[in-house]
């Protein structure tokens, strides 16, 4: 590992003792409350366990929205931002920029001729991203996304990856990269797990069974008090209560699943739920409770951020030093390499 | 243009004043005669009127050689030798190796961005590349095949492009992915042009219309005496003629083919032309004025080769320097076109 040394090491533990996470977030804008359940909540407990290194997958971008690439430069260090601000420590976590990684690009290059375009064509989330980007045609390299996740993931020789189900199928095609790769060349990736969390999906301020950026129907990190205030206040609820006497619906009410995901009083929240069904509580004191409950959540939070928003250079030095790190592992990586498929023909 | 300044320029003309040639040769063994007609010959005259940069293509032998990956080092030095020999020259030529130059793999990346799968799959090369490697599924990295070259032109910014007939498709997509970037992103890329020779097909010397090194019937640039006399002496010639006294064919008789291509007396051989017409030249005359003629034709050749063969260090360090050069080109191109697409924020 002679190119590590040259740039400073963000994890005093000694390399690869621990299990390695390859985890990450395109930078499409501020990430959400939704994103903080599915996502980050996990990822900051994670940290303690694993050498994490955490993608900015801007490339990744390029697939879907050529069209609005001059976000990008915002939304990379607004999604850095966010992670700090719910306790990613950049002391355990490797964050790091995939642009800044172009030994990326050249891994894809290689694992592209170890899939083959029918292989490619059948992962299903292809489909989905076509129609969520209102894409007719794929472009060759939307086909190859999967392709390029998979560099990404062993580039840095991740373990183990955590992804919503959706994902898995991307997982599976990086295992068989992996698999295939060491069989032809020789033992160089390890075969990475997915690790699956539990499905929990925050609904939207809207009812929506999803809340979503695009979809202007979630509550962001980053939101301010009044914000959050007018967001919880505006909450769908049931549609069929009229008055504070009405017996109303706890099941499918966003008000009570947001309770239950950030209240940390679960018998109140129960008790609540109780008078709710039974007509003994109004719709605003409900919401009042949760903008409480929000408030407190929020507040570490606004914090850590207002601290790290406070001086621009720490964050851009956060992601300069840590893809400085992944760098120097996807170059090592890519020693290893070309070394296996006798491409070192000059000493690369 | 900084970063041109850390490394030696090969050329001494001012940058771009003259039109730039990107043209080269995949590393899949020795050059032969049939090299020479096509391609060779006028790669040599082009030398001096253009600033011409020449591509070992090592990338391009993963997407249908990936069980051969052994060969490529000496492969990539037979080829650059062969060039050498036949007069190109380095100061005036820069020399490089593809994966010498990894920001090709970054641009490529890009580049699949603006390519639809379908535009891929209509590249016509495509089924008779399979057919020839007997490969029966494409991989995604062989079809992206023409967006690599794509990248490989834009990544220096050629304007001119030496194909054969069969690879005008190629330089067709070069033009429009240049055509798209620049209209999506501003003009960053010329819109290269294809230089087409004029048909000269060299065939085997066992009559077949192509030589080709895996059809075992060329004669390489770095045969010895030896070997070019029993090539010549057991070369097809017509069937049909028994004794030197028969009237024989000239049509279809490689003898004479390669008598034109390489006899400068061209009065001489519309002589023996007529004289074996006639039948009043036997074979073996003839076949012994062809090994003359290439004794010739080949000695300044061996001569030049076995000068850079003493010197295997002078060798690497053509490539070496010439990478050199190609890397800071396109680390140039790769810096205009991230500033182009709005990704350089973090200052690339």
């Amino acid at each position: 590992m002679t190119a590590e040394t040259t740039v400073p090491t963000v994890s005093s533990a000694p390399k690869k003792t621990r299990k390695r996470i390859l985890t990450g977030d395109r930078p499409t804008g501020r990430l959400h409350l939704g994103h903080y359940v599915g996502t980050l909540e996990n990822r900051v407990k994670l940290q303690e366990a694993y050498d994490t290194f955490l993608l900015v997958a801007d490339y990744h971008m390029l697939t879907t929205r050529l069209d609005h690439l001059d976000e990008i430069g915002r939304n990379v260090r607004d999604v850095v931002l966010d992670n700090l601000s719910v306790g990613i420590d950049p002391e355990k976590v490797t964050i790091y920029l995939q642009s800044l990684v172009p030994q990326t690009a050249e891994l894809h290059l290689y694992f592209s001729m170890l899939v083959s375009v029918s292989r490619a064509q059948r992962i299903p989330t292809l489909k989905e991203q076509m129609r969520d980007a209102h894409i007719t045609q794929p472009s060759y390299g939307l086909l190859g996304y999967p392709v390029l996740q998979a560099a990404d993931i062993l580039c840095v020789k991740g373990d183990l990856v955590p992804v919503g189900r959706d994902q898995e199928s991307h997982i599976e095609l990086t295992r068989e990269i992996a698999r295939r790769f060491n069989e032809l060349f020789g033992p160089v990736f390890p075969v990475p797990d997915a690790l699956i969390p539990s499905d929990t999906l925050l609904p939207g301020t809207d009812g929506n069974t999803k809340a979503g950026k695009s979809l202007g129907n979630a509550i962001d990190l980053a939101d301010d008090s009044e914000t959050v205030r007018r967001k919880v206040m505006g909450m769908y609820t049931d549609p069929a209560r009229i008055r504070a006497t009405d017996p109303g619906k706890v099941e499918g009410n966003p008000v009570f699943a947001y309770l239950e995901s950030f209240d940390p009083e679960k018998a109140e929240v129960e008790d609540l739920k109780e008078r709710y069904r039974g007509g003994r509580v109004g719709d605003v004191e409900v919401k009042k409770r949760l903008v409480t409950v929000l408030e407190r959540f929020l507040a570490p939070i606004r914090e850590r951020r207002a601290r790290f928003e406070r001086d621009p250079k720490l964050l851009d030095e956060i992601i300069r030093s840590g893809s400085d790190r992944a760098r120097a592992e996807a170059q090592q990586t890519l020693h290893d390499v070309r070394r296996a498929m006798k491409l070192d023909y000059f000493g690369l």
